[in-house]
């Protein structure tokens, strides 16, 4: 069951932010030892931006930098000043450190104080997650602002300096896939004529009884050299599912706001790769709704995603055409369903 | 401000997981080299459990697991079927991988699905976050019991096998301090006469232009061989601040509920350490208030240690005598404020 939200929560302004300049496949396809042209095939993602350089491997952002960065953008955006934030919420599966949460030290960065803030640890439904949780938040007696925040780096798994034979299969395809960046948005409890407010959230974890499709791991101390691979996944289960349950994520968003298909203007589908993306849209088949993709020119980076979309939708689109956005995102690791709902407040 | 809820919350039931046999001081000193007397003068603590042998290394509980049985303790103290659950929200600040949140593998391993899972990725504070958030889930139509839990293990940075000097004055501190467990409590929005009721819950950052006072990192493919130590902390800073943060977080509990210093029956001080609790508490200065501590026992384990007191008063304590109950958290990562007031629904 989606979570309908009688309460009013919009978006009042939103921000991004990718590290240096883009890396073609043609860059990645050096470093990786492949063919470009495989790398197009394979996941069609034609760039994406990495916060290191592969060829020194020098690390010149942090996920709080670009975290902070996107917040930046989103609360200048929003015409808000830090201080007016009542709490912030982040969205990550890579934060810098295990403590302090990253969310603290964009919060320092920001002037704020005296606030809560949230960190959600999660992988492609988490920017889904820190709405869903700042939507509540925002019910809170006095609490009428609030900052979200999603965004990956994955430097500390990226390896320079080794041939390509060195590298896995498994670490091929998430080489493949992967892009660092941050996005964010400003909610706002008091949302005015014109603005995009949330309809309905829905989160759900739908993995009972099945194997993770995909699992990232983090070493210690102890564990440093014991030679386990930092990602696994079933890539067979993740092509089959996704665009399943994309489906059904649509069907139950539609089902809790009583829109036809016909009824959404805007989509903004989940971005696992640009050969996934076109085949789950299919699948959804929405004969009125305007695509939103960044997974292109971005990789995917997860949490940032939807911020991302969001970010590309309201920039790029005419106001005047946004009246119901639906977006959607499937977490392959323990098969979570997110999504939410979007209608312009009249 | 202290977030005031006027929806009604309330403790239905409550768990704990501790891993294996106590490791008392003479045990951990041997593993350390150093004398058990200097343990106990240093930090306090009596005892701790672990989820290896450190002797051989070997890992014997993941936090899943802990984290399962606290959280079936606590469904079955609440007479609550895991198919009863709206959502399940945990804390931790060491989760078994990067992705999935280990939240999905508790709830795979409870059997739920269909419902929201989230992981906050916290210290000290974790616990008291993740039970404001649970409080807001309630608040959604139609949600009625929710599931919180919190947990760390340890093992990972925890390496074996080393002589005594090999092991740096951070590191010592952090194994005389730390233990491995976890605790779990069942909220229910709909309380009844004797349910202990959430009054308040304080969440707040307060380390804008502070650096960080603890920090805990995680390493990846890329920095196994950094040589970056695993732990850092400002032990000075954390001695000097937690007890006064302590104080103000009771301060501002107070000035939410109404209640006079007189008027708390129990506290839940912050478990820093054998050594720092009752020098929190001394400053607290609440006459009337009985104390629950359980560092002593357990060591200080972060997430769970709030849930660990809760479970303590609630088994221990004669029902008959809790009306007034203030819990205080301290995570001084990026010195965080973190608090509850519960109170005995009439």
């Amino acid at each position: 069951m989606a979570d309908v939200t009688p309460h009013a929560a919009a978006i009042a302004g939103t921000g991004a932010s990718l590290p240096g300049e883009p890396i073609d496949n043609t860059a990645l396809g050096e470093f990786l030892g492949v063919a470009p042209e495989w790398i197009s095939r394979f996941v069609g993602t034609e760039q994406r931006h990495l916060a290191m350089d592969l060829k020194t491997g020098e690390v010149y952002r942090s996920l709080a930098d670009m975290a902070t960065d996107a917040a930046l953008e989103a609360l200048d955006t929003a015409e808000t000043a830090p201080g007016a934030l009542d709490f912030v919420v982040m969205g990550t599966a890579t934060p810098d450190e295990l403590m302090p949460a990253t969310v603290n030290h964009v919060a320092d960065r920001l002037g704020v104080e005296h606030i809560p803030t949230y960190q959600v640890q999660s992988g492609c439904a988490g920017a889904v997650q820190a709405l869903s949780l700042a939507e509540r938040l925002l019910t809170l007696p006095g609490h009428t602002t609030g900052l979200v925040i999603g965004g990956e780096t994955c430097v500390k798994h990226c390896v320079t300096g080794r041939s390509p034979g060195e590298i896995g299969s498994s670490e091929l395809v998430n080489y493949m896939l992967f892009g660092d960046g941050a996005g964010a948005a400003v909610l706002t409890g008091r949302p005015e004529p014109g603005d995009l407010r949330i309809r309905a959230i829905l989160n759900q974890f739908t993995g009972a009884g099945k194997p993770a499709g995909q699992t990232v791991r983090w070493f210690g101390q102890a564990d440093r050299d014991s030679g386990e691979p930092p990602f696994s996944e079933d890539y067979k289960a993740i092509e089959e599912r996704v665009p399943e349950m994309a489906a059904e994520i649509l069907w139950q968003l539609l089902e809790t706001t009583g829109w036809r298909p016909e009824d959404v203007g805007h989509v903004l589908p989940p971005q696992l790769s640009g050969r996934m993306t076109p085949r789950i849209t299919e699948r959804l088949a929405l004969p009125a709704a305007r695509e939103v993709n960044c997974v292109h020119q971005t990789g995917n980076n997860a949490n940032a995603l939807p911020f991302l979309q969001l970010d590309r939708l309201m920039r790029k689109e005419d106001p005047e055409s946004i009246g119901t956005v639906v977006g959607i995102a499937v977490e392959s690791s323990k098969w979570l369903k997110a999504g939410f709902a979007l209608e312009r407040q009249e």
